[in-house]
């Protein structure tokens, strides 16, 4: 049984990095997101695929357990083609083919509807809005974004980010969208909209919480080899959702256990192209990272 | 009697922010560590400063300890004139007027020459150098240094890096000098150089330590008010270095705690013009905010 809702994107993605290259590998916001969940709890997808979808990547998202019943199938697969250079920051947009996706209007299964963890990755702010409402009454559910949304639908996405608990985004995305360059006043401009808490991720330099009286900062892991950081932000944001619905805890405390779960499974990810690296994670892998992170931060 | 000795500049700095303006303050890198260091040691600094230099500067570093019987007087002091725009983070050069720092040939004086622990503050790095030569057998070398003295001294640089114990600089700078985007790849090259340890600083983002075998991270600061950023770096080194000098402990694990007050004394600095803030700046404030560190990484 799913305990977590994932609404994202599904993609088919040609990437080249300073490192290699692959050509139509499994990706987009929802497949990175579930993959990551999928390490603590049974998280289920509503995106959309085309015919050309290769049945092998809908043969690996069942083996992680994650629930496909909410993905449509129609014309031809969301196409993502970018490149990183060497600084590895910033992906750069080759091609951009939405195919299926331009029409999406995301359905939630009926036996979806009850669920208590919802996670509206990375996709159109009226597409997250459109889920929520569809939803019974969750407990919880974290809102994730690109700068793509803040230029184009700004509107829907302070709509949608009034109704979350917790907004999740980049340190670019927080500066832009709140119109400030200091990250601490950009973070509370968003307290300000209604979630409880900010997640603001800053890749290599880790990630910060900001809730109403406290502040958490999760460190960046030391990663000397980046191979392919795309998904990366996904990743935390569903590793984030996951161990929230595993331990069902979502106290303040509990945040910043899961955030480092996230940064993690995200560090984790970046260190190969698409989901090759998460496809052999084991959860004890998992752990002695965790670990990790716990001597990297101690003084 | 004293127990750090900083090499670096004293100057008058004419500094603008979108906070506001201040002419002709107390300035410079021996300046900003020896303030910082006084909060835990008796530093003493080896500099050149000139015959406009007011008096109620030189009794302002008396009055926190600092010995300045290094100061050498000649000519003009050295004034900076620079800007900071919208995002703080990058200093803009509007005039450097290097006056009686052009001909400057640093001089320890005999009393200082047997101290065990030294601060190559950002200077010349052939000043660097020659201080280094003039010390009979110090315990502990830092030194720091800037993008300036890697465009333009780079062999001598390198140099003074391979005779000290930890290296300091910031990630544009460890960027610039090993030549890779990757910090993790930049820290290693270095160590191959002969420190112990280097430590780069990443301003809102806190800092890294690399030493063989682990690695710390020290969160930033939220600070939501920055006024003026001028010196922090200088502050964290003096700071870091006169706390190891305090206690006497330069193993890994104490590095981390004079990490944390580096990015402790370095946060108020920022909070007010030149040293504004450190000028008030108490005990009790800084056991504080170290508190708040502690709390702020905690997970």
């Amino acid at each position: 049984m799913s305990d977590v809702l994932i609404i994202g994107t599904v993609a088919l993605d040609t990437i080249e990095t300073p490192f290699g290259k692959v050509k139509k590998a499994l990706g987009g916001s929802a497949t990175y997101a579930s993959f990551a969940a999928s390490f603590f709890s049974k998280p289920a997808i509503v995106s959309i695929i085309g015919k050309d979808f290769p049945n092998s990547y809908i043969e690996l998202m069942k083996r992680r357990g994650i629930g496909t019943e909410g993905l449509k199938i129609d014309s031809k697969t969301f196409h993502w083609e970018g490149f990183y250079e060497y600084d590895m920051n910033e992906a750069k947009t080759r091609k951009t083919e939405l195919n299926s996706l331009e029409h999406f209007k995301p359905n939630v299964p009926e036996k979806y509807k009850g669920m208590k963890y919802v996670f509206l990755a990375n996709i159109d702010p009226e597409h997250q809005l459109s889920v929520l409402r569809q939803m019974d009454s969750p407990d919880f559910v974290v809102l994730d974004t690109m700068n793509f949304w803040i230029n184009n639908k700004k509107k829907s996405l302070i709509e949608a980010i009034k109704k979350v608990d917790v907004l999740l985004l980049n340190d670019g995305e927080a500066r832009q969208l709140f119109g400030t360059a200091n990250l601490v006043g950009a973070a509370s401009h968003a307290l300000k909209l209604g979630p409880n808490a900010v997640i603001i991720k800053k890749g290599e330099h880790g990630a910060l919480l900001f809730t109403k009286n406290r502040h958490f900062s999760a460190p960046g892991y030391p990663l000397e080899n980046i191979k392919d950081p795309t998904g990366c932000g996904d990743c935390f944001g569903g590793a984030f959702i996951g161990y929230l619905a595993k331990t069902g805890n979502i106290s303040e405390k509990n945040f910043r256990k899961a955030i480092v779960y996230g940064s993690v499974i995200a560090s984790h990810n970046a260190e190969d192209f698409g989901l090759n690296r998460l496809k052999h994670l084991t959860i004890k892998d998992i752990e002695k990272r965790y670990r990790e992170f716990q001597d990297i931060r101690e003084f």
